[in-house]
């Protein structure tokens, strides 16, 4: 095992067997004489890499025949564009749960494609909380509602999806993408970026309902419409290889896991060693509901936030980095994704208790 | 030296040197603990890759500080997009070259924006030609004159720029990116897709001059307006790190190789060999004017195309892979980018003379 463990919120830990993999096939790739990213998209070397990716992924998610699954560029930032552009469907209308600063930016960006409907917003308690689902004040002819699934910055995730009948619903999944197992059909669409829960940064997988597509007014930019990257197997123009190839071997790796049902557990499990440490303790402190706290992001406080800095340097002389919280928020935050082993999440259980003990 | 020599379009050939670097640093960048695809983008490990790659592509390349340097991502094709966006400016029309299939594509998609004046296309001779600067039929009143300056499928280069006085010349330099110097005063924008001449798949590079960001229309996605991107040192969102750090380590083995005039001798004296063997030959013929030939992608057919599998079978068995040529125009296809060492021109060279010879 690696020495050091990475709390990064994305770019993030990638699993330790991924890296030795990625790096033991650099020059060659399974006696092609090639490296992955030398590879042709269009060759057969490559195309057997985007295939075997996307079922996969596929089999992870359970995603079935009737959705698309989309490799694309441009991260979810991009993706707040292509979603109104593409579902707005001429409705004019679309209606949004704000959660914390990623739900902000998307809304902003909708509102270039129509009119944004706020159905809910936890700011009244600084983004600390899921707003109930029946308190939602939704649109009747909204084209869609969108929420993200987990904030990363402020560590707030929905356990559970609303119920939004004949509309569309749509998760922005970025920051916990393959963390858990997720029922497809309940949504219109899925998307995440990579480089957070999955891969490497530059890639972003949607998984869309096949009827939504061929929507996208004209004028929309090519790159920005689903149906023609559908309709090309996500090859309308050269895909990111390498960061498919690299995601592709998260795939497999899930896979050795157990699959997604099997992850959760261990993510269950890793989120509770920490949160059961922050709760137990006078000195540190996360600020969201038990309910609504992400297994993904865990952000907390120090009672002495002029301790900050020692509190960051004693982490690193025990090998644990990228504790230090959005410059949004202050304080820290423990990222620990799929990849991050438990024995990273006890080091830092068994630091938080030391620090208390000295400083608290 | 590896034993097989790729002469792939695109994705293409990299530096081994480059490989093994990346292959060595994979599971922890110089004492980091991290991978590079691990790095947080804002943490300072990234922000020193992402600052000297920007600085060795400016030394490179000679860019003045009056010019952004952009890494995006979406490739060439999404600046097929971008470019009319921010750079029509309500000018409601542009000059556009049309030299082939990239030509093409850019031509179409800048039909959303604004009306396109193709000011000579090459059609007539099937795309084997650049028309002469003087029989442009040019619009008074064009946002900017476009050109693809080396087209990939039909193997043709602009070895000189024209002079379009105050108009913005845009260049799509896609695939022959840092393969001799460009004097980019001349040029209002430079474009190009990172995967054919300099790294991995997933990154594009912009070239810009300042004074035309800012023009986009309200209602362009953020992500497709080059302004905020600048704002942001092109982190508006996530970049994709892993590509920008591959290049970056590809600029270095440039300048070692001792810069784009340096690698432009070696690239003269490859296309030389490599033509002159075809010129030679009453087998294999290059259908492209001597004059406007490209030097980084050589396009030939044999005189019984019969014959072709024949020629690929013996090609990958003297260690030499991806001649076939493109689907829409057949025959094979050697592109010998900056990475292609003369060893790999020379045994092409060497294999031609011997098939000719066998079969001619």
């Amino acid at each position: 095992m690696r020495s050091v463990f990475n709390f990064s919120a994305g770019p993030a830990v990638l699993p330790e067997e991924v890296l030795r993999q990625a790096a033991e096939e650099m020059l060659d790739w399974h006696g092609s004489g090639q490296s992955v990213m030398e590879m042709s998209h269009r060759g057969k070397e490559y195309m057997s890499i985007h295939a075997q990716a996307e079922r996969d992924f596929r089999d992870l998610l359970g995603v079935p025949d009737d959705y698309a699954v989309l490799f694309l560029q441009g991260g979810a930032t991009q993706q707040f564009a292509m979603v109104p552009a593409n579902l707005m469907r001429g409705k004019g209308v679309a209606d949004y749960l704000h959660t914390g600063e990623w739900s902000k930016k998307a809304i902003k960006e909708a509102g270039l494609y129509g009119r944004v409907n706020v159905v809910a917003s936890s700011e009244d308690r600084n983004f600390t909380y899921v707003p109930a689902f029946d308190t939602w004040k939704r649109s009747p002819d909204a084209a869609y509602v969108h929420v993200c699934g987990n904030e990363t910055i402020g560590g707030v995730e929905l356990h559970d999806w609303p119920d939004t009948g004949d509309v569309p619903l749509v998760a922005d999944v970025s920051s916990h993408f393959l963390s858990r197992p997720l029922e497809v059909t309940r949504f219109g669409l899925i998307y995440g970026g990579a480089q957070k829960n999955i891969g490497p940064a530059g890639l972003a997988i949607v998984v869309v309902r096949r009827d939504l597509l061929g929507h996208a007014p004209r004028g929309t930019p090519t790159m920005l419409d689903y149906k023609p990257q559908a309709d090309n197997d996500s090859m309308l123009n050269t895909p990111p290889t390498w960061a498919i190839y690299v995601s592709g071997l998260v795939f497999q790796w899930l896979k050795r896991q157990g699959g997604l049902a099997a992850i959760e557990r261990r993510n269950v499990a890793k989120a509770k060693l920490l949160y059961d440490c922050l709760d137990a303790s006078s000195f540190f402190r996360n600020p969201v509901a038990r309910e609504d706290r992400s297994r993904m992001n865990v952000p907390f406080t120090l009672a002495r936030p002029e301790l900050d800095d020692t509190f960051l340097k004693g982490a690193q002389e025990r090998g644990m980095i990228q504790l230090k919280g959005h410059r949004s928020v202050g304080g820290m935050r423990a990222s620990i994704y799929n990849a991050m082993p438990v024995e990273g999440v006890q080091r830092l259980a068994d630091y938080l208790r030391e620090f208390e003990t000295r400083h608290g």
